[in-house]
């Protein structure tokens, strides 16, 4: 089922905490707000001490007063649980809730996402305070909806209490049901891992080796994402039974959840925390990095799981803890590019973080709208011209969904097996970063497509090109779906280490592609990685030379269909063939033995002929991205962004209307730096 | 009350382990080290196994003889107390002790340092050893006086043992009184992190969000110093109680001590560990580094604690752990260097380490004025020469002060707070060396003033120019009183972060800088960190540009008296205030809005007009150091120390005498390589 | 007694895991291997899980089959016994078996090595085991020899069990019989570490010091190879007992065995697992690396344990787990070259590992022979090659030894003790790397020996020089052996830091190089440390200047005989003595007051006329190693390796003939990238 944001109006608003600040400066934030022309606020996701100060004590009394304030001022509420943030005497009192290291050491109050999500005790707590406060909020006019915890698995995502290694023995039994079975799908002969009851099955352990068995590993993200999940629908389902009336999501992404299956499961749409000044301080690597534009990945996987989408954490200054994590301070104009970023890949709702930088506790770095002093500042004006914009234009953004007709394909079995794996796990990252940047410079707008077992030919099929790097873990039925898909016409590219295992993390005894070598019309010779002592040979296509990356793979045709558009240069692999075009029934497939760059995917790019849908009238330097939404009613938004400190100059043939403006656009047109038109 | 040495001689001297060779060694060991002009030795802080070799069992039969033969050779001798290595069977029977890691791993017995300051059990044992040692050896002739333990919070200075962990609940439990006040002062509201009952009350503990509550982190710092401090009193009582005619000191400089209060409280004077060669392995960063000359910053903070101190270990050779802290061999000439280094800037008495290199354990590499083969050597020939020259005029300066007009101000609430909040804690260390460096390279002597609550106007008023380059924390008391010392006709000088902190470090709801923005004339627009990537925009004077580093903060001139003094000249802050200087009553506040380097505060050196004080008849070169020590009588002793391993030209206007050789000095005069002149 | 493999022909073989593969698949891999002229599988090393599924329950049907079957086909099986690898049974129910980590931490089940080797427990169940497996298979006819457990000591060499600690007890006990001793031995006066009761002692444990008690840490490694040895001795005495007809050894290279010892005890030879391309990932550094070619050291250690010996895993395609030791695939030619390196070392039986690549588990990446997809490959093809050649002149080369003058002398003790030991123990492979590099570029076969207290003159007496560059530990006995080694006539090559310090560790109370100062002619009168910031002076000899590295000592002649043929040329020490050749009886010795360069080796060569043994008729190239064989009867087999992707042309002044090709070989000669030819 498609997920959307399911208000009724676009909703700007903060992040908001009345527990923080004396009551008397409540009435006028609210009152700024409001002129800001914000609509909602979201509150209370780290409460918890104060919603139960004591074992089985419940105070409404603190956050009755902010909401009914934020009701008088018209302001609709957002409410988080506060499960994040366990009180000091619960976790005293019962420290079997608390997460450990893998080497046992364990997690203490003091911080936030210190608990587990097995411990059936914390289960307990969860839903009395979940409940407890749905039953209390439920009638009330301004709550529209509900937060799940906060981030889950940020911070920290893996498990290693006496409850998570006992609730992985019992997920263990139930998804195999015979130790055979498990010892079949582990591997177990190998090394003598062989299990002969139950209780000896635990998480990874410290071991000398300095690694882990690889199957095991796999299924233990996949428990991990079972065992977040059914603690969220915990929550979801106290909501869904006692106030049917307001939606559902949560925040965040991180590692080790399956958030298609969660969304999909429990929640009304879904809802991301974007802070794209982290890229100051991980920037992607290579040449042109994309730095903040790298943001547009983010959300493109955002709205794979949901198409409308919100932000509930947009970055509105400087962000950092006392400790780590420093970003310098946001340029002008970036706040508000940054806004539109969302919006233009499909935001509907968005909340900054945060009204005030608060004065005390580990975020007293992580930087709101508001300064400790409270008095005007540059991102309060930049707040009110965002405010007063979207007051004009949000409404009819609203459900308008982003347009792109190439997706780059991922999917959560390759990206967990690959963590452990060096041999192809690293690579994705890579290969996904070169087609985003390829994709983004030549202004051609690209879409995250997850693929599952539930995947169908219709969901890939608004798609005419499909680029899948590395699927080293590549079902019959994956291989089946892709091969309709081709067959009806559309393209796929692959890159090496693509199809040579299976579910389990085993290996095909086949030669590689494995289960799509018949697709692609070639199998691999033989193969190398490479590092920076030991570069990969280049490339030689018909246009000119490109590097691979990390690995090299020779193939070898093996269908009449299949055409060498690429071959080594260099070294003992010199003119053997690296690049493969394969034509299947209306379509054609594209196979690479080695990691993408920013070259070779725009290499592809030309020789699939995909260029910029508004080639035809609008002139974009490389600085500038292009992101479009359409509404129901067929009309496009276009999303015109520039990401430089510099003027920018477009090139406009027919005249259109700056939407941001009103002001009717054509020939050179210069947009300011962190410029932002809407055509 | 001002702290000195209380010897009625200059005492030169040595580390001497009877215990570690055969005893028919001692007698020509002290023999030679008469020949050499020693005085005094230290023995015995490394002992415990020996005058208790089993629980309740004391020998004192070894030091005896050994201290019995030192005063034969008229040898005076210092003794330390042995605790800080507890013997095998202490630990052993009384874990309890042991200090452990945050993680909870117990350390244990094997090298030093092992012990926690809070088990009940581990005082009792101290007292006795103490006790026994001070009443035996209360009436020896020989013994002048006490080291208590041995380099206090060396090697670890956080403790996490159960006890301590307990302790730390008590030390709350006093300091706050009320639940209600650690949760206010520690903002427990944010992230759920209230306390409902005592025993909740922790040290920081392991958590998966690498961080810290930010305001308990920086009590555990005071928690740990006072615990220091109690654990010091225990001894210090017993031994003004037992045998107050002989003096109490301890040595070093490690974290997590107010040296200051501690020496206030218990000691009669201060005493320094002074190993220069540590700037081999760890060299000051930046241009010019100031390397074995930047002892002469670690001997001014020593010199704020006691005006006059002890050296009691001088490094006499290569430095080093047989596995770390390796240390190149010291050149011929550096022993003799910062032998008057240390004398230069206040030490009255100085004991060598060590008299011979041992020749099994940890420190075998820790190499002192004999070799293992005890046969003579280049460093016996250079500490007789430095015996020689002390003999002739040590006494002379016994007593003499360091002379300063300019301080460099410090705290420990800001340097223990800014161990976690990276966003001022590093720039103080970056501020403070390149100040030491621009007034050294001056030749502009300067002291550390360290202030706290118990500070006086007096105090302060010995200096013409305080420099405090980031003091987050600042209270309103501080601030009065340096309003006060400016209105008085000083000069202050600030830079980026200051006083938007209180005393518990949370930020004040007010514009930056806080509580001293009138004493500065400014408020902070805005701000940024900068680092590598985004380096912080250069900054223009009348005379020139210089660099910011690490932060910038863009100024808005609030007062009448203001005037800018630089301005960014880069960036979208092009043209705003970075330097204002502001006039106050008598005197003049300086606000710089970023860290400081070498040519910022040169620029400041030569604004205020701040020169050498023998200008007018000395002409030094950059590589020589000035310093000056004046007597009650006003006689002066100017040091001139050659840092260099080439010959410097000095020019000498006014004819002088080289105190050291007795040669008069007028016109060019060239210093040998690492030379030393006294006039 | 001297050590060498015991089979009657040459014996190339896989090492092969039939319980990984369908049983179907069994035959026809037999049946390949027969036609690459295999003889010889390794099997079952890990397979204990298979042997006992249950506790006292045995199963040995699948082995038995596979076994019959490899019979069938004609090829001998080399068995090892599986207790790297206890089953999840044995672990589950007794803990005390496993290993910990220094903290505590206890390993777990999932991976391998996990177990320690003093539990009481584990030695009844690896008893148990392997004399049910030798009972099970000592008649049958195809079994020729045992492998002791797997690569004992890999992935980890610390052992910190309660076990551990317990049996560490009863060493130190066995070792001291007193405690005075222990504290004697163990330096233990030094920081009050002195122990008073059996129960006090431990292995190194935590301490807030990031150090240890030296002479503990030393006894440590000599512990934990007696456990080693003892672990394996009871393994070793059931196969004797039971199966004396039977041969026996183990396989690897790993830190804290005295292999030699261990060999001597128990093993009939020695083999080692040899993966060249790990100089991909780890290369060794400086100017003209070894890379692979430094294999070469490696296989003179083993040869220095048995004079033949066993390849029992020869890398035949890129090597790596799942998540590190990545290499990058052998070149086309590689595997073969490797081969025949180890050959040319002494190598008289060679496994592969592995016949097929493992579709699971964390060696996936461990790549055999064969793909997952078992079809031909280059691989293949390369191995069938080197099994036609094999089949015709192994036979021939079984036995004859490996041919050099010239000796790089190691020991254990100077290693272990170099391990913790910063200010000698890295300038040893330091040294040793330079000096193999020298010799291998001059065309010098060169022999490691390893000496002990049961070193005889006759051992040393085959070598005309031998060169133990930094043996810091060295006592009485060594010392006089090398004196009786000169006298007759032999030259010895000493390094800085030689000679300082006896068994224990301590240090002589002597001047350096202590107790052979008057066989080198020489004391050392100062010395230092350097770094990359403190390089070390360079030196000057009658050819020219080359630099020492990370060490200096200023030598001062001692002795008439003695000549100074490399003095400093720069800093302090200009002109003073860094090199010295002392004449005695009718030998010289060489001591050199630095590390050793290439270049420093390379003029110490020239200086004793070194050179290629068959330089009179054989030109080589850099890039070629040469490598003699000679048999019982005199015959030389002469092999050239070319470690090169280029080729490389030789020259043979006197026509020989390649016993690869039986080619005929005169004037210039072209061997092609990777080639080998044996004359």
């Amino acid at each position: 089922m498609k997920k959307f944001v399911q208000n009724e109006e676009f909703q700007l608003g903060v992040c908001y905490y009345p527990e923080h600040w004396p009551e008397e400066l409540w009435a006028d934030d609210y009152r700024r707000m409001k002129e800001m022309h914000f609509s909602t606020v979201r509150l209370a996701e780290f409460a918890w001490a104060i919603f139960e100060p004591s074992e089985g004590e419940f105070s409404f009394e603190l956050f009755d007063r902010a909401i009914d304030l934020a009701h008088e001022h018209g302001l609709k509420v957002v409410l988080g649980t506060p499960t994040a943030t366990p009180p000091a005497w619960l976790t005293h009192k019962y420290p079997e809730v608390l997460n450990s290291t893998q080497e046992g050491v364990q997690f203490q109050h003091g911080l936030r996402r210190h608990y587990n999500y097995n411990a059936e005790i914390y289960h307990q707590f969860s839903a009395r305070i979940v409940r407890k406060m749905v039953e209390h909020y439920r009638n009330h006019p301004a709550v529209i909806g509900w937060q799940l915890d906060n981030e889950f698995n940020c911070e920290v995502d893996v498990f290693y209490s006496d409850a998570d290694h006992k609730a992985f023995q019992n997920w263990v039994k139930k998804k195999y049901e015979t130790l055979d079975n498990v010892n079949q799908a582990w591997g177990t002969v190998f090394w003598s891992q062989t299990y002969t009851s139950w209780e000896q099955i635990h998480l990874p352990r410290p071991n000398p080796s300095q690694s882990q068995n690889p199957h095991l590993a796999l299924d233990e993200k996949r428990f991990i994402s079972d065992s977040t999940i059914a603690y969220a629908k915990l929550q979801a389902d106290i909501i869904r039974e006692v106030a049917p009336h307001q939606w559902i999501t949560t925040n965040g992404l991180y590692g080790h959840i399956d958030n298609h299956q969660m969304t999909e499961d429990l929640l009304d749409f879904f809802a991301y925390d974007s802070y794209p000044n982290f890229s100051t301080i991980f920037p992607d690597k290579g040449k042109n990095p994309l730095l903040d534009r790298k943001w547009g990945w983010n959300l493109s996987n955002v709205r794979s799981v949901s198409s409308t989408f919100g932000v509930f954490e947009q970055q509105s200054g400087p962000g950092g803890w006392v400790n780590r994590m420093q970003q310098p301070s946001p340029k002008p104009g970036q706040m508000r590019l940054w806004t539109y970023q969302s919006i233009a890949h499909g935001a509907d709702m968005l909340l900054y973080f945060r009204w005030r930088t608060a004065t005390m506790g580990t975020e007293t770095y992580w930087h709101g709208i508001n300064d400790y002093h409270n008095q005007p500042n540059r991102r309060v004006d930049e707040a009110k011209t965002i405010g007063r914009e979207l007051n004009q234009i949000g409404n009819d953004l609203l459900g308008a969904e982003y347009q792109a007709e190439v997706a780059i394909v991922r999917d959560y079995d390759n990206e967990w097996d690959g963590e452990l794996d060096l041999w192809h796990g690293p690579f994705s990252d890579r290969s996904n970063t070169a087609w985003f940047k390829a994709l983004q410079y030549s202004h051609v707008p690209s879409d995250v497509a997850y693929i599952n077992d539930h995947t169908t030919l219709a969901d890939l099929n608004q798609y005419t090109t499909l680029i899948y790097p590395h699927p080293a873990i590549m079902t019959e039925r994956t291989s089946e779906l892709l091969e309709a898909f081709v067959k009806a016409g559309g393209n796929v590219i692959f890159g090496c280490r693509t199809g040579y295992k299976d579910k389990t993390g085993q290996c095909y005894m086949k030669p590689f592609p494995g289960v799509v070598s018949e697709l692609c019309g070639v199998t691999v010779d033989e193969f190398s990685l490479h590092n920076a002592e030991h570069p990969a040979p280049s490339v030689k296509t018909r246009v000119g030379t490109f590097q691979s990356d990390g690995f090299s793979e020779v193939l070898q045709v093996q269908s009449e269909n299949a055409e060498v558009i690429g071959s080594y240069s260099e070294s003992h692999v010199v003119g053997k063939p690296a690049l493969v075009k394969n034509s299947v029934g209306n379509g054609t497939v594209y196979y690479f033995g080695g990691v993408f760059t920013e070259e070779s995917a725009s290499f592809l790019l030309e020789e699939l002929q995909i260029t910029s849908p508004v080639e035809s009238w609008l002139v974009l330097p490389q600085k500038v991205e292009l992101a479009i939404r359409k509404d129901q009613n067929g009309k496009e938004f276009i999303f015109l962004l520039n990401y430089s400190d510099s003027e920018q100059t477009i090139q406009v043939k027919n005249m259109r209307t700056n939407l941001l403006t009103g002001e009717a656009l054509q020939g050179e047109v210069v947009m300011e730096p962190y410029g932002v038109v809407i055509l």
